[in-house]
């Protein structure tokens, strides 16, 4: 039961932050690593994400200053920001959040994060 | 007069999120480059931090997420954990972002990070 | 039953792995983020350490690998040293892992690693 | 005579483990620094990889999870995928060095390190 | 007048070193982020490269190593080897400063870097 | 020959650059990794560091930059910072070099490499 619990929770939460934006993700690794789709679903979602005493605006917000700072993923940064706006966040706090990384990741993260930005958005407005 | 505003603006900010601690991060190396100072209170605080769109409990967030990301500073983070709670945000909630980036920098990152956490409240705890 | 059994095979693991160094490590953050004990334990532990296809000596060469690349967390290391002492691996393999990353990761993080494997040869040298 | 003991060193492990593969990598830059070639054929592999005290599979394993944590290299990722796999490693073996480094390196770094490895292993079934 | 100093300064400046491939790095994010153009001219360009103490041709070698060892941006990688040439840089001086990397960053971020210094002498080829 | 062409050139070099204070970084680890002293000597200072192509001052203001930018390092941070007033930099140089570093590693880590110069200068003063 508590399994369940942790994978339904997940799952709701993955569905209703980044629709099919996220699944994508997660697919191209599928064959080779089937497991990791219920890690990130049981672990990452339903267990960290689920938590109580943060809300999933501030959590998404954290999440792409992350990614940013790492600049190892901009397919990851797109879901997040897909996230982020399904969360309540305006486009612009989005650009607002990566933009700040300038100060302490440096200016060509930021730059990075901001062309990801701009790709998502992209990829939004395409949908509609 | 465009100059003194960020000038202005930068130090008011820092003065209300940081009160003394942010000032101690700067002292260390004072001597050696006497502008940095106001590099971080004229850029940093007067043109990024200032600018709309993003409220300063979010900004505090980020910046919480990014270096606990980088790992390279516990000093800073822990100034801007002080400037968290200065902008809003609960212990909680410091600890909830610090805790999700152990799923994108992983779980040293996020120990490290807590670690920065625990002394932070503990000086708070210690002025009070 | 699900839950259980990923939390009593991550103690199990880590328990034989790393007898008393590891609680040490978690000790630290307890009191400000006690879940973070039963993330470590049932998800690092409970899933992925004891998925079969790759035996302990291996995932603690892995982890040694990764720990030296990163850099961040010296604690850390020393703690999968005494793991990796603990799945068979000899000082002197230890040893050859954190020396070849001086090609990945460059030479300081290489020589950080190496006074990490120092002190953790010598914390197991005084309890015997 | 020393120095020729480290090339052909060098070069006969470099043959065996990546046969045409690695070169590739190193034809790259040729043009421009066509002394990197020797240091990569003499230092890491006539000196380093030569080195007793650590199996070739247990090498191609830290190797394998310090570039998933770097991030920075996925052609040198899918080179040392087939040292891995020439060295003895099994195909399910590389797959978990990977997916373990999501403890500590982050689940993006994992999610972009199985993909090398997708497409190491693909490379190797187009050759066959 | 101070900030139109700081933004003459550096406008001044960046054509000199770039010419027209620094506007290239920002143009691509001007629609989303134009703020971003105004901190690099005026912050990096008209406050940090205009100090005197240091001449460009030390401060383009600061920048390619620390992008060669940072990895997270050819494209401005590129642009400063533009910058360093402008500057009186020769071409070898380029490759031996990335080559040099190899050593604190690991061999993968100097291959990579070797790589960003052919496409950015290519480019300069096909201009003259 | 050959090789010990390498060794006394990389020697040499070490003893003219950083006196008895580049020995000392390599003195931590003599015991469990003697090797080390002779890869750095012999690859890092007899083949990379005594390349035609670049001058010392350049290869130090390098490598300041790199360490700076990487934050792993505040023992070899200082060393280097004596290698490159060795080489003939003014303590000047050396401090533009680590400030210009918050452009592209953020302000975290030029905070961390200014505060390591000053401790270098410190050491430097101390010895006069």
């Amino acid at each position: 039961m508590a399994d369940e619990g942790r994978t339904e929770r997940g799952k709701r939460l993955l569905q209703s932050l980044y629709s099919t934006v996220g699944e994508r993700v997660l697919d191209s690794v599928e064959d080779i690593a089937p497991d990791l789709r219920s890690y990130i679903t049981d672990f990452a979602f339903g267990d960290i994400y689920s938590r109580p005493g943060l809300d999933l605006r501030a959590r998404e917000i954290a999440t792409i200053a992350s990614l940013t700072t790492l600049g190892n993923s901009p397919r990851e940064l797109r879901a997040h920001i897909h996230g982020a706006l399904s969360a309540g966040c305006t486009r612009e706090e989005v650009i607002e959040v990566i933009l700040q990384m300038a100060v302490y990741a440096g200016f060509p993260a930021a730059i990075n994060g901001l062309e990801a930005a701009k790709e998502a958005f992209a990829e939004i407005d395409e949908i509609r």
